[in-house]
């Protein structure tokens, strides 16, 4: 029989052997707490209908089924609402569940917690889209069951789930019955104070009727606001005479038909349910009856063809989809990995020009939802690539909702134009927190820049004339009306008050991101108007008419374009993430270092978080990926390295991103490490919320990871262009691309790649920068990119070499030392080495704290502060005497050959007697910069003191050595991203990166080259 | 009787005469629909109680009665909650109001909406603080009345009120009945969509019990959540036997006790009513029984005294605060303005160190009861001259909330210090919207601003030990958390993320007023810690110990303080808002001069404001007047004259700021404009919401305006320092300041000013910057300073002038307008000289469409592009001749003159042959700098390109001169904020400041004086 080659249990044994299959993803937990992540990893959907991956007989709170189509609309509630404030927020809400069947044996209900489970599996077939699962079960009367279920969601089929339910008897004898449901009592999840779950909830789905009947049961529910209406409705097939149908039932949770049957020991009961779903558009006036109508044509439908067929069918549908996807790699735990995110996002993805992607997909509550611009960022770009036709369809959305966008334009005071929305699911704003949301413009950008990936990739020009140059002139307008040409940036066109996608900053101006995919935006339409002005003047001329656009207009935008506003940071020489985020601090280590397993954004007010200079996401590192054209590899490597070292990858789009663009520099292993963050964000639940549902996103990333990252695909000048190279851990790995049409195979070894079309008759695109022509049945074989010879040489340079003063290059903790002894003998408190060694590095009153742990009694302030100071009396009367000689042996021919080789250096002392010292030693020429310990507020082991170094050198801090003899030195000089060379014994900084025994040891040479 | 010396019929009669009673306010209006604001502007209060001035026998929904001690605390909703958000909001609700006397006339209740209303006037008597208003009016059955009430909120007895009511009849003969009520069903005023009014508020105020009696009613309520409660009771005094006690009542909307008589023509009846309250502190425990004894022993000692001594009282007590106040003004409506305004100020404040000052006082709903950092910043500097004690009750209950701040600034993640709550009740941060609210940090620099004037002025060093100096210390630690020494700026201390006085600009980086007031804070509090340490070490030490202050933490300040960021624009030599602010555009003239009453945060997305160079109030300016120390009346000048050009004045509080400035600055005019502005905020409703209760801070203003402004007063150096001027207006002035032990009095005419002590034995203080000493019985004569006299010279001086280039410079207007003329000939359309004028600085589609109003047809898009292409070949082929001899006659002399006068030159034409055309004219080595029409999105009348002119060259607005021949060019320089000179005829061009017929007639020598 087929199914049982699906799902029988001799072939789930295979998958407790140590091989991994990489079209199965198997888990085995029994733990209760973790059952919600596991019901989002083993969801099912189609698009348009999502059904979370529960336990028929073990209903869950968490369990839920969705529809793409079916959502709420509630008044937002503000304290003080401000003119244009989004009025309502949509919300996808949970509706009718049918996933239930609660057993009994005899008349005992089984309740699956008050027994033992033997043995408990979930596996998901990526090839077929089978969820299938097995547990065998003992109850606390002594029965063993075998129970195995297994579901589709129809690719081919929006509204309908199909399941087989099977009970086994192991030694049980005597009745059982399997009440089939239609469960309607779940509502949305509460919001809490994580603003990333659930929603604010007024009004929701409400059951209007519903009827139980002897083959068919269904219910009619409706949203209060929104006016949208569903029916649900099941119906069964019996496919052996173990059952029978006993009776129907109606009640306020839903509706059911139960079955019964007998057991005997080694016999077992098979039930199929068929679950259909039909839906109105919001106020459609379709009469209820069409609803129910429709959901018994598709029930009678499937009942017909049975659950073999249409899983039969369901796995020829997916067949083409992994054709296309083409994915392998050498190590089959990743391969398994990449499949399971590409399928949920094949799954999860609109197919019906009204829906899109959403954050969690149709997996869960999370986000409401909602759609964000990661649909189009994120997801679009691996659609594109391997199921065009939803890449299309996403856009095909936005289409459909330009005249909400039109409106909401008008709502943020723009005369014409659209502003698409920043969350949403209708295509009404529903960010209530606007400085968050609708302040990200970019938005309109990041559609603009999809429609022309997917018209590079497609050719569609069908899509150009009808809908996407509509919305790329549409969306172009908002820019000229936010930004303008600066006379005090000599023109330069600049871009204020937005927020971008690194939400840790927010109501920046210019910000880089922002400004870079305006620019490609405004160019973008510029040139499609007069591209279509001339091949399709008419065309042309009644959609300018209808915009109202002119070609002034148009030439107004490649004006702005070519006048951005993209500057690059003098000192830095980095691109800005905008106008004030590099004079921000850092985040001071007790807080960014504090630990916690929560994102910032739930330990800090956001406005702590945006006065700092703090990445949830490194947005320049996003524009260098997404529009990178132009910009040499050193510039990427540089922004890089700088943004590399202020994120904290709060957000899950930030490992993709990461990943990608450390591939472009060079940087393999860090590659690879974001590659794995991003491939398993939800498999390891690295957010600890995929509960909630699973990040769209971030699975879409890993592909992005591999395809972009990995093989370096980028389109440039509407031409595919590849980079592959082979990440070490692996021996090889595959991916393929729909281009047109042809279909692209891409595979690397160790021996290079090798490109053959399994599709089309040619292809042209470009390798390494090389334009190639590639014919069907005439594979090319060539190197992979030489990630050494780009024009950026790796390992990068030192630049800068930031030396301690006390211990490092004049000994003036012998003196401190002495002081304190001196004052610990005049008060009779002990004091030896070991105390001596703590010391170091700590200011003054934090040292006489240490001093006086010994103290046998209590000391005032006052008395501290005359402690204090009478320390601090001997420690200047020896330091007046210092001279050259008071230097420690070598310090000089150390800090000189750090000069002479050319880098910059700097003192990074607490003391303020500093400059002072430098001038007795007869080394103030030597130094570039010495910090002026005045200034800094946060001590060792705070960064800020080598930061502000290497700030004022006009370095970044990746590009600095720090030279330190106290540990806390030393994770001062990490926590600012430098390498640290501690000078001392190297049991005492177990933490530096290299330990030498005294200055005299230092030799630059050493480490240039590192 | 002494009642009737201050209200009887017979005075009032004065007031109908031209002549302005400077102690009376009156008012006769009886359009209902001004009802609201009028009850705001006589509204009673005493720092405690505040009852609104409605009319006894004419309910009204906005009356209302007020307990500052009485607020709510309500939950805040949001849709999406991040962490620190306020949780909570306080809002004051009106209280049980007992105003009310229902009239009935035999079983006829009166009705005064159904009658005739004869006469009617209220009037506000300064000196005795007395409300009495009459009404003459006739009922639809034709019997006449005459009442006459009036009232006093006791300023020597917290919680109480008291009313005498007398109706007398003219022409009625029968029974009257005077129901005297205590009304509890006035809720709390719904906010709506102005985030200005009231409250979304939860919970309330509930009436626990009531009891009505023969002598005393009451009635006992308590809020739900903040669990404060109140009593208020009332008792009657019948001083004739025109009335005697009938019955006594109680209902759902309170208590009643009625009273009859019999009326005859010529006689009336009196009633003399007393109420009183008393209140719980919230969580309270004090028994029920207690607050209705303490309203008890209220009312009997009342009673007792009857409301002719309680009158005689309360004259005394205002006695005492008009002497110390000490106004006189040679325009008696402008002095009865200053008193009523003052006297508003002084009876709304509260003097029981639990409360202050609120922004709408005791008089309505608005804002929620909520007190600002302008009761330090405006309405204590009034206080601290007039009313010490007051103003030292202020900083006591700012003292009292201590350690509500301090958990605030935990909530905002500070780990130490104190931030005061930006607007609350409570001490607790009641502000729902961060970037308008809690990111003011200014508060904590605003109130130590307060402490310090207030120590100054009374010497007070008990305050200082007790309450300033902890009070000091937390909050300037806050300062070291949110700023830091920025290396790239040379260790510049910066602050980051906050939003200053100008809310419509937010969450920005180095906000001037910020960074210079946190300057003055953390200098004092370093100051303060070194002299405490030095002069109360005993004291100083515990305060340090327990709050745990080192010294290092003080020094941290100083330098902190001394390294302020606070930079000088290189371009524009002014003080920049904050670091984004002067990149910004200014707000389009579409939106600033679209005709609306609103403020723009009514009209525009709070980002569309933000996204602007566009202040609600000036806060560059306001510092300057606050912390103006060392900085040069020049400089003040610039920054002044920049920043009134980007300020729209939406709120009240702006108006007093320029009116002081333009004082010091030597704006007389200007100063004497906005003191009128200032002055008359809620006498003539200038914002359109006295209703909702009166502005305090704009009233205290005006006395700012008077004494700060034309007085000249400063605390420089801890002392007094003045430089009176006499407002062109006024013959002469005078005003009292409160100065330690002494008073001065100010006296200022056309001969000079006249220093005086009224109270101590000497005075030393700086008059025009020169230390003078005053002694008892020997007054001072002294010269006024002479505005011409000062470092700046006035009128300012004209730094540029910015030409316009066709009919200006060269005929290129005639070029077009043959182009034009031949285009319109070849297609049939008539053209004359009328079209002709239309087209000029109009762009080419524009034009075109002006062109083609007289068409007989329809023109495509298509046809219209084509025609204005062939208009643009004609013109072109023109131009190409031109040469020197199409200058303009005069132009090139005209241009080189404003060269050699050391002026700058600009070419403002939306022309994009600009460049090439004054090259072929000859004449591009004149201009400094050609605007590039490519980069102007916004066509003359908006003010973008001379604005963008006046950027380049460095110059701000107000120190240009435009020349332009075209109307819409005119109305774009004068949007700029520049003067304007026309070229043509003087009708065509209405608005120009000069009109000369031509370029030849340009004379720089004329213009460079004015």
């Amino acid at each position: 029989m087929q199914v049982a080659t699906q799902g029988k249990p001799s072939e789930l044994a295979d998958f407790n052997g140590s091989s991994v299959d990489p079209w199965q993803l198997v888990r085995r937990g029994t733990n209760p707490a973790d059952f919600a992540q596991e019901e989002s990893l083993f969801a099912l959907a189609n698009g348009a209908l999502g059904v979370r991956g529960g336990i028929e007989e073990y209903p869950s709170a968490s369990q839920g089924s969705f529809l793409a189509a079916v959502w709420e609309r509630s008044p937002i509630d503000y304290h003080e609402r401000f003119t244009g404030y989004a009025r309502t927020t949509d919300t996808r809400v949970p509706v009718a569940d049918a996933t239930g069947i609660r057993l009994q044996l005899g008349n005992a209900p089984v309740r699956l917690g008050e027994g033992e489970w033997l043995g408990f599996e979930r596996a998901l077939d990526l090839r077929s889209g089978c969820y299938r699962r097995e547990l065998s079960w003992r109850s606390p009367t002594g029965a063993t069951l075998e129970i195995t279920a297994q579901r589709i969601v129809a690719l081919d089929e929006p509204g309908l789930l199909a399941m087989r339910y099977q009970v086994r008897s192991v030694d049980y004898t005597g009745p059982i019955s399997l009440e089939s449901t239609i469960n309607t009592a779940h509502g949305a999840a509460r919001q809490g104070d994580d603003p990333r779950i659930g929603a604010q909830l007024h009004g929701g789905l409400q059951t209007i009727d519903a009827q139980a009947g002897d083959t068919h049961s269904w219910v009619r529910q409706q949203t209060a606001n929104s006016r949208i209406r569903l029916a649900c409705g099941q119906q069964h097939r019996l496919t052996d005479d173990g059952l029978r149908f006993q009776h129907a039932s109606s009640a306020a949770d839903g509706v059911s038909q139960t079955f019964t049957g007998m057991l005997l020991p080694g016999q077992s009961v098979t039930l199929e349910k068929y679950v259909a779903y039909a839906w109105s558009l919001p106020d459609d006036d379709k009469p209820n009856t069409d609803l129910t109508g429709e959901v018994e044509r598709t029930l009678s439908t499937s009942v017909a063809q049975g659950y073999v067929a249409l899983l039969a069918r369901q796995t020829r549908t997916l067949e083409q989809f992994w054709r296309d996807a083409d994915l392998a790699v050498s190590d089959a735990e990743i391969e398994q990995a990449l499949r399971f995110n590409l399928f949920h996002l094949y799954q999860s993805s609109g197919r019906d020009g009204h829906s899109s992607t959403a954050a969690k997909g149709l997996t869960g509550e999370g986000y409401e939802g909602h759609y964000f611009w990661d649909a189009e960022a994120f997801m679009l770009p691996a659609l594109v690539s391997t199921a065009p036709r939803l890449a299309r369809s996403l856009l095909t959305y936005r289409y459909e909702t330009l005249d909400r966008a039109r409106l909401h334009a008008r709502e943020l005071d723009h005369p014409r134009g659209a502003l698409y929305a920043w969350r949403t699911i209708s295509g009404d704003e529903c960010s209530s927190y606007f400085p968050g949301g609708s302040a990200q413009y970019h938005i309109n950008a990041d559609i603009a820049w999809a429609i022309r990936l997917y018209l590079d990739a497609s050719g569609d020009e069908a899509f150009l004339l009808t809908q996407g140059a509509e919305m790329l002139f549409e969306t172009a307008r908002i820019w000229l009306d936010i930004g303008h040409f600066n006379a005090r940036h000599d023109g330069a066109f600049c871009i204020h008050e937005v927020t971008g996608p690194d939400e840790y900053s927010a109501l920046v101006d210019n910000n880089y991101y922002t400004n870079r995919m305006a620019q490609r935006h405004l160019r973008d339409a510029a040139a499609v108007a007069a591209q279509l002005a001339a091949s399709h003047p008419t065309e042309y001329a009644a959609l300018a008419g209808r915009i109202e656009l002119t070609s002034d207009e148009a030439a107004l935008w490649q004006r702005a374009a070519d006048a951005m506003y993209l500057p690059v940071d003098a000192r830095l020489n980095i691109f800005p993430q905008d106008d004030g985020f590099l004079d921000k601090p850092r985040l001071p280590t007790a807080i960014a270092d504090a630990p916690s397993d929560q994102p910032l954004l739930l330990r800090l007010h956001p406005m702590s978080i945006y006065r700092h200079q703090v990445c949830k996401q490194a947005d320049t590192v996003l524009a260098l990926m997404l529009a990178g054209d132009g910009i040499d590899t050193a510039a990427k490597r540089r922004n890089f390295d700088y943004y590399e070292g202020v994120t904290v990858h709060d957000s899950t789009l930030s490992a993709s991103t990461f990943a990608v663009m450390a591939t472009e520099v060079g940087l393999g292993e860090k590659a690879y490490q974001y590659f794995l963050d991003t491939l398993r964000v939800d498999l390891d639940d690295l957010h600890g919320n995929a509960a909630h549902g699973i990040h769209m996103a971030a699975m879409a990333g890993s592909w992005l990871a591999l395809v972009w990252g990995f093989g370096g695909f980028r389109v440039r000048g509407g031409e595919p262009s590849l980079a592959p190279q082979l990440p070490q851990p692996w021996s090889s790995y595959r991916f393929g691309l729909r281009w047109r049409d042809a279909h692209l195979r891409v595979e690397v070894d160790r021996n290079g790649v090798h490109y053959s079309l399994t599709d089309g008759d040619s292809l042209t695109f470009l390798h390494n920068g090389v334009r190639q022509q590639l014919n069907a049945g005439r594979p090319l074989h060539l190197a992979c990119a030489d990630a050494s010879a780009t024009s950026y040489t790796f390992p990068r340079p030192l630049k800068a070499v930031i030396f301690d003063l006390d211990g490092v290059i004049a000994d003036t903790a012998v003196v401190h030392h002495a002081a304190w002894k001196q004052l610990a003998d005049e008060i009779g408190i002990g004091f030896d080495d070991s105390v001596g060694e703590r010391l170091k590095g700590v200011d003054r009153l934090a040292s006489l704290d240490i001093v006086l742990e010994r103290a046998t009694r209590q000391y005032s302030l006052d008395e501290k502060l005359e402690l204090a100071a009478r320390k601090n009396d001997y420690y200047r009367e020896q330091v007046q005497h210092f001279g050259p000689e008071n230097l420690l042996p070598g310090a000089r021919a150390a800090i000189a050959s750090v000069k002479k080789a050319g880098l910059k250096t700097a003192l990074a002392s607490a003391s303020k007697n500093a400059p002072l010292l430098l001038e007795r030693l007869g080394i103030a020429d030597l130094f570039d910069y010495v910090v002026d310990a005045n200034r800094i507020a946060r001590s060792k082991p705070d960064p800020e003191i080598f930061i502000a170094a290497a700030s004022a050198l006009g370095v970044i801090p990746s590009e600095c050595l720090g030279v330190e003899d106290a540990a806390a030195g030393i994770a001062s000089i990490h926590a600012a991203g430098m390498a640290a060379v501690g000078i001392g014994r190297a049991d005492a900084l177990p933490e530096a990166d290299v330990v030498l025994p005294d200055v005299a040891a230092f030799d630059i040479g050493r480490f240039a080259e590192i």
